[in-house]
């Protein structure tokens, strides 16, 4: 069939970037594959009949929560959020603060139509996630990137990065971090550094994107403060997600920030898609309301601490520690294994045949990156499945020593 | 408080164009005020208890229904949507043709990321739905307008359109068409336009977008066929909608186009939510699946055509008939009514203060439009609050005539 459309692609169409790790799903699917790649939460852990108790709600509010609903969210959700999150946030904030979002992934979505005209920067970490910088390429950003190191973003190298870019006559819009339990890194930034980011933030006008997924799933230590409370000036937009605290099934993320930010987000929130799934958010709301978020929260934690601690030990069991190199996370779903010389695609062939499956480092950077580090997700494979399919990795990385 | 990402603004944030009708819904909710307003069903017809008795599926297949969904859609929704849309789509249509979509202004959106760039052109029918202009503009699309009359788009005017447009170097990516029961002019395209909006389509190499939410509410005679089953060149996109045949909370629509656009939207929605609410989608499937949907159907066609009656009724008891033109719809959800010379934002202020509300024509002009027409829906008021709504607003008329 000829494709008379294909003459008529957007510029975006022409350079889509589209996930492997979406692509990846048949290959996880394979009979007897151990999967250390999508950063999916343990199904075993889900807290299926609490959840399906919530949905009592279909039949008290149905004629609520099967209409139209606000584009800003489920007002008792927002509430909730307003309350729950006040810890993190370093205060109670408004609900005129809190946007119920598709999944924290529509936060960036949002932020971008917001922000970002084409040839626009984003000074993003690298590595870092690909599902939201496909969505900044998709949008027609470029990026500027700054590395980290075990403590997170190297702050120190901004100003420079900022005013070199700035001296080109780059626009930079907003600085993209992953603060806590990085990915794929793992790392966590420090308070010092959390500090310094606010000044150079203010100091350059530019707003920060605080993507805070995994930041209530912390295994060890105590809480850095947020951005979001260490910021006087209203340039932080904060990102949460129910996607590893209770379901991504549910697409329900949200984000906090000043409040005339958030309603021109909601603006375009209208056109995107009205409102998140009144249904999806009907239930979660419930879940919290009765208490069960806080409840589960400690054995979702307690659950992954054992998993990471499994993943480490199949390190210290079957790697060659003296040729890879790794950072325990304090919390989250990720080591990043850095390797001296390994190609982790061609690893990763190996592996495969082996039938386990992780992520290779280059899927991190959007332009492409070393080929010699891997992410491993270890909240997904049982604990059994952790120690076989490290041994697995090992035995694929032995062929290639 | 300063608020430093003002000047960090995108030409679509400073140009943002957010919906009338959102904005009315504090107005709609004022005690005692009828609505005539915003496109919502009767929630007094919403099947709370069947949807609610679908609920079992979050429990049955609770670690799936809550773990990330494939991109695509709900397998089991697809196939059914596969089935049931093969008698209006001319054909069992693949799987692979179908995307689920978060509602199906999402296909708008998807659509706008695959092939528009700012300052490229969309061919809309004027007046028309201005929650899809709204996303269209917010992603810097200009417009060409083409007019209606009784018999939907004024398909001849197209060719001279598209002619001048294109001597005027402005580029043209696709026509926009409600085909049928036009939101807002209630009006449905022949046949014989049908065949030569394809036909014109070919004939320019342009895509057209087919948004159908109300296509399968028809009250009087048959269905016409849709552009997507009359096209032989895969350019046509067909957009559908559960919000108007179950729920609109659900967020739950789908598009149905040539496979390798499919792919490409799909590739796109990965960066803006990952895939619909796997909880919402899977509460549709059941629903689907167990028969309802096709149960409903007759049931919730002739409960609106029952409101569509009581509202003709009351233009026939309260209106000035010598001084008003409407259409009788034969499907959907609006009436549009023509005034000689009363402006209906006059007429809106004084029908507010009788408790009575509608949408003024000019909202569905994405630049502005005449100030003498206006939307009313018939399918959210009771039949009761239509007659009395009616009476207001002819009342609030007469003070303007």
């Amino acid at each position: 069939m000829n494709e008379p459309w294909k003459d008529l692609l957007s510029i975006g169409a022409k350079n889509i970037k589209t996930s492997p790790i979406r692509e990846m799903v048949k290959l996880i699917r394979q009979p007897g594959m151990i999967s250390f790649a999508g950063g999916m939460p343990d199904p075993a852990i889900f807290p299926v009949d609490q959840f399906y108790e919530c949905a009592e709600i279909l039949r008290e509010k149905g004629t609520d929560v099967l209409q139209y609903g606000a584009t800003d969210g489920y007002a008792p959700l927002k509430e909730f959020l307003a309350g729950w999150t006040g810890t993190r946030m370093g205060r109670k904030v408004l609900t005129d603060e809190i946007l119920i979002t598709s999944g924290s992934i529509q936060v960036v979505d949002l932020l971008n139509l917001a922000l970002i005209d084409r040839e626009d920067y984003i000074i993003i970490e690298e590595p870092t996630f690909m599902g939201t910088t496909a969505n900044m390429l998709n949008q027609g950003a470029n990026f500027l990137s700054i590395s980290c190191d075990e403590n997170g973003m190297e702050v120190d190298k901004l100003p420079g990065i900022i005013e070199k870019a700035r001296s080109e006559g780059k626009k930079i819009k907003y600085i993209y971090t992953i603060p806590n339990f990085q990915n794929p890194l793992g790392c966590t930034m420090t308070l010092e550094r959390r500090k310094k980011l606010i000044e150079v933030a203010h100091r350059y006008d530019l707003v920060i994107l605080e993507d805070d997924p995994y930041g209530y799933v912390r295994f060890d230590g105590e809480h850095e403060p947020t951005l979001f409370s260490l910021d006087e000036r209203g340039i932080v937009l904060y990102a949460g997600s129910f996607s590893k605290i209770l379901a991504p099934g549910t697409r329900v993320g949200w984000c906090t920030g000043p409040a005339a930010l958030i309603k021109l987000m909601q603006g375009f929130k209208q056109g995107v898609d009205v409102s998140t799934s009144v249904v999806s958010q009907a239930l979660v709301s419930e879940y919290c309301r009765k208490g069960y978020l806080e409840s589960f929260l400690p054995k979702i934690i307690g659950h992954y601490r054992r998993k990471r601690d499994a993943m480490e030990e199949g390190f210290r069991k079957y790697l060659p520690l003296e040729k890879v190199k790794y950072v325990t996370p304090q919390g989250g779903f990720f080591y990043w294994i850095e390797t001296p010389d390994i190609s982790t695609k061609a690893l990763f062939d190996r592996a495969i045949k082996k039938k386990v499956v992780f992520v290779p480092g280059d899927a991190f950077y959007p332009g492409g990156g070393p080929d010699r580090n891997f992410r491993v997700c270890y909240t997904f494979a049982s604990s059994e499945d952790i120690d076989e399919g490290i041994r697995r990795l090992a035995e694929a990385m032995a062929e290639l020593l």
